[in-house]
């Protein structure tokens, strides 16, 4: 497959359904500040997730574009909460000053709540599925991002700063933190084509891997990337005193498991043949980035 | 009817049931922070209306629990966020400390977050309905909770404080701030128990009147009330030089407008004759409320 134009035109149709979903004038500022931090680029990967794994389960991935925008309203949220003051206190992201830093701290979080609010109204917006299955997902998709993932994930997260926490502590708030929603796209773009149990289960445990070396090669970004590369400030693991699979496991360890856990990701797809290509792609240009 | 027997029967499905979603042990210290603030009691209005307006419609109120509960799941998201030191910065919420007070700004952020995100997780979870129904009903609350409802409101809130604003601007804000997830809940009950077209649309008006006549008496409940009364400190909207019903009409003036407004309530139940008893009984309770 031709992939640089395959990800060219998917991520086209994401932005331009995220485009459209914050046009209509709102009543106050916090749209304004809502379309600041969702249009600000980005990789788009979790929406990406969910149509590459529509494409590879049934070929109509694009679908599911409400499903899967509503899921990087949801990321989009997280990052805002997370920049604040009272998180980790960011200044930039995805190149540009953190919502905080342009619309204060109130709207910020007002922003983040409209935005979160607002994944499940488009979500639930979705057509070309039966309601009994789309219910179904969007409610995977709420109990992987709150207290039992994402959100459970960064309260972990805080509580675990300044403290020396184990490997396996470490492999749990990830997995939390950044896992859950990526599990949550992929099983939602299997789950909304039909997926089989056994296609579901593969399918599922691709995305913890791909979640895992995800998370990994973020640490070690925040020892090598910088600014201009990534869009945010590196070394704010060090900053903190994080525990990192870097601290854990040294730089050159970090990245020998990266590579492992990204092969291990593939290996989940053998089953699928040349179907899994959109997958397979996406996780090689995952483990190959600098941003 | 025996109100005070249907009020405290059904109050106490509420809070079995919110109990019960909160019994599962969490991954992190943010569930024990969602619950403090979920089972801080509360007059838990706005689930009660969702059952109280299936009564009206359809006799099986208690059957809509789950979207009743997910409801004030996010009314005690909002006063969580509400409460914390970037927004009102308030101290005393339903007669005990903040969620921040006892758990710090960044955890009270999350459960906020949280709650928000489980009340998605736990409407979903509604039998009893058609899932077509359920999915218009829920996003009907998620846009009546977003930035064109309450988020909305609270944002307009910020940008009218030390303001001199109109009353029709201080509608505005009340409408979307406090009166859309009562337009959500009443609308939610009647949605999900069949409602014709004109039940629905009077029972809209009704909540309309309803939200509108609440925040008017709780305005002049931060004039007049106290802490031991209210669980919470008077004088906030001074405090904060906020424009109100009270500074706008004077406190006589804004206690008339609560008695027409409740009683322009009232006469949107008409229709429904007896069968309308348990909305009209919550509405005189709310209205002669002193908490």
């Amino acid at each position: 497959m031709n992939f640089p134009e395959y990800y060219e035109s998917r991520k086209k149709l994401i932005e331009s359904f995220l485009i459209k979903q914050m046009q209509k004038k709102g009543i106050s500022r916090v749209d304004e500040a809502m379309s600041y931090s969702l249009l600000a680029g980005g990789k788009r990967l979790r929406p990406l997730l969910v149509l590459a794994t529509g494409d590879v389960v049934c070929g109509r991935g694009y679908d599911f574009l409400a499903v899967a925008c509503g899921l990087e309203m949801i990321h989009t949220y997280s990052l805002i909460h997370d920049d604040l003051p009272v998180m980790d206190n960011d200044d930039y992201r995805r190149g540009r000053l953190t919502n905080h830093k342009v619309y204060g701290d109130a709207l910020a979080l007002l922003a983040g709540d409209g935005l979160l609010t607002l994944a499940f109204e488009v979500m639930l917006e979705q057509k070309n599925v039966a309601p009994a299955a789309l219910i179904e997902t969007v409610k995977e998709v709420a109990m992987c991002s709150g207290s039992y993932g994402m959100v459970g994930g960064q309260a972990l997260d805080i509580e675990a700063e300044g403290k020396n926490i184990t490997e396996k502590d470490l492999r749990t708030v990830y997995s939390a933190k950044t896992g859950a929603l990526f599990i949550a796209a992929v099983r939602a773009g299997a789950r909304l084509s039909g997926a089989k149990d056994e296609e579901l289960l593969a399918l599922t445990r691709f995305a913890e891997l791909f979640g895992l070396g995800f998370q990994i090669s973020d640490d070690i970004m925040d020892v090598e990337g910088n600014l201009d590369e990534m869009g945010k400030n590196a070394g704010s693991d060090a900053k903190l005193q994080k525990t990192t699979f870097v601290t854990l496991c040294t730089l050159e360890g970090a990245k020998e498991l990266v590579d492992k856990t990204f092969s291990e990701a593939l290996m989940c797809l053998e089953s699928f043949g040349s179907d899994a290509e959109p997958l397979r792609e996406l996780t090689l240009m995952v483990k190959n980035r600098k941003f």
